[in-house]
């Protein structure tokens, strides 16, 4: 019994992450592949007293269905934290609760992509956003990106030449995978050239307060005058990622629509876990919280640039990213990663070849390393088995 | 700033769930809309426990991401209720966690349906199937269904006309909406039917645990010598819905493509309500919960039986459900229930209008009834006023 797949199916033979994240759980690998955070910074005690809390003040209503677009105190202390840190101008209204920002990318995807219809994307991308665009059967066309962003003089061919562009995803702060963010004069006239254009633009901002040094530029939804931009946030890096709760900010009859999207994808996002984070955001102080993510994170980020300063050969460049989870490396042309993860396996180490993060393929020389994940000691052991496996290779 | 929708958002210009949901929360209606459990039955002092022995345990790895597939102590102990309730014979390997069975329609569509493709289903069926399912823009080929099941002359027919039929969507077990359960042999000779197709049969069973009187069939994965069928179950009826947590069973090839969709929608669902569920199932014991939750809605069911005989006009006739959540009312020809929702509203009374269970429309003279969460007071006070309500219409 073997009914035909749909056509969507042809993108989903086999995905990049799963390997991938199975590999990431075997305890005998240090694994920089994926994109946790440290689990021990979980605020596991603080949890502890919100859940009895909850459970006590709100059981039968934490526990019960609720509205798909989200617990309205919990979306209002979103609206005031995003204002307060990201100088946008929200309320309620402009947000909606997401089971994880996973589902905001398929939700934008239902929303806006026909089948062929085109996504433009930062080259390289998000793995996890070209995964939940596939099920839209979209093309992507990738704009070249430097040290300030998208070049804008790509992004006008993509715009002047791809007729059929819905959306614009970009993750300007700290990207995924390259660590890089965006100037504050590109932020500019990124805005300028699309606002030319009807097509969305969807600011994927899962890093931006982890920051270990400079100033935040302000987020491309802060000055965003035609309500073109919605802009994705989540708890999973400056909480815990296991609950599955994030959120999207956008005009309240953009959300309406997104709603029904949502409402017909899983209902709404669990309840209880809303009642706590609001718990927890009314008992604790998360701002503390974040404060010593990023001192854990800046020292790792540390060491793991110090280890590869010294392990790497001298032919592999990478990023030193001010903040967020990864850094991005380029070996010589010739290597292809691939390979190369297969040889570091056997050295018990692993980490995301970077050609998954190309939707048009290429650039195979290339790899992803998170720091955040593993303790100091893993980082400098994983990175020399990593440097050896480099030097071996070459 | 307008981009185009994508083509399949003309199916969610406006949701019939969303204001009916929005309604059910205003505490001055007596609603019997929602499809809502009684939340005084909710085990909140058993989780308040469960929360706290989680976060001791396995505060790190409750927290963290986990894999799409879900909690491996839960699938097997899901696989073990199952095979105990539901004479299946399946392992952990033939059980995925998923963000409530609305998910789970989701990604179903998504692994089969391109447009136009073909489900077929029960006349009526579950509304929130076919918003999940509207995301793929199938067609829709009801099938005849009378008090044993879908009438099978009808579905040969189907089977034999509908070419690109990939699915047939079905909930043998206290209907949502219509109350009615199919009969041993009507199961049968519908596998029989089926089994000369290469069509996947999605078997919906949320409500089967709720059984008040007589026996269960068995299921018709039970029965499934080809694979040919999935079965959905759910914590929600038999637990609590805010937690999102529920379950697809099938074969271990159909689920690793399954879970690749499910990780591009959601990564997985929320690992610290995994292990709680899991802990709660080790700890108390779900299957006198569920005698009493049983008892407390067979006393609603009768009492709301009992009043509809009382309230209801002769011609009104309606469904008396073993089991589950709803009864399911056929009033005269010319009622329209859509109509008559906004008169009972005036006696802040609510219900949903049955048409909205149709996908190709008509039958506007129908309702759904839900006996589950309102207390008894309020289920004479409601169907009385709706009895007035009724006879003011005719």
């Amino acid at each position: 019994m073997n009914p035909q797949f749909a056509r969507r199916m042809t993108r989903f033979q086999e995905s990049d992450l799963t390997p991938i994240l199975r590999l990431a759980a075997n305890p005998d690998v240090i694994s920089f592949a994926g994109g946790l955070p440290a689990p021990e910074l979980f605020p596991v005690e603080d949890l502890k007293k919100v859940a009895v809390k909850v459970l006590d003040a709100y059981g039968r209503r934490a526990l019960q269905y609720s509205a798909t677009e989200g617990h309205l105190p919990l979306r209002e202390k979103i609206a005031a934290r995003t204002n307060k840190n990201l100088k946008t101008s929200l309320t309620a209204e402009n947000v909606v609760v997401t089971t994880g920002s996973q589902q905001s990318l398929d939700i934008l995807a239902k929303m806006y992509i026909d089948e062929g219809d085109c996504i433009l994307c930062e080259s390289p991308t998000y793995l996890g956003a070209l995964s939940a665009f596939n099920s839209c059967l979209p093309a992507y066309r990738e704009v070249a990106t430097d040290g300030e962003g998208m070049v804008l003089a790509d992004l006008e061919k993509a715009l002047a030449s791809e007729k059929s562009a819905k959306m614009i995803y970009v993750i300007p702060d700290f990207q995924n995978p390259s660590g890089k963010t965006w100037s504050l004069e590109r932020r500019k006239a990124f805005l300028d050239t699309v606002s030319k254009y009807d097509i969305l633009v969807v600011e994927d901002n899962p890093y931006g307060e982890l920051r270990f040094e400079g100033t935040t530029p302000p987020s491309l939804k802060s000055m965003d005058a035609r309500g073109q931009v919605v802009m994705l946030g989540t708890f999973s890096k400056i909480f815990c990622p296991g609950v599955r709760v994030a959120w999207v900010c956008g005009e309240p009859a953009f959300l309406e629509s997104f709603c029904n999207l949502k409402q017909a994808a899983d209902l709404h996002t669990s309840t209880i876990s809303q009642y706590e984070i609001d718990a927890y955001l009314s008992d604790y102080d998360i701002e503390e919280h974040i404060k010593r993510l990023v001192s854990v994170y800046r020292e790792r980020r540390d060491l793991m640039i110090r280890t590869m300063d010294a392990a790497f050969p001298k032919e592999v460049v990478f990023t030193r990213p001010e903040g967020g989870l990864f850094t991005w490396a380029e070996m010589p042309e010739h290597v292809n990663a691939r390979e190369l993860f297969l040889k570091a396996l056997e050295k018990k180490v692993a980490f995301v070849p970077g050609g998954a993060f190309f939707p048009n393929g290429g650039h195979e020389n290339t790899m992803r390393l998170n720091y955040s994940n593993m303790p100091p000691e893993r980082i400098v052991e994983g990175i020399e088995r990593l440097g050896a496996a480099i030097r071996e290779y070459l």
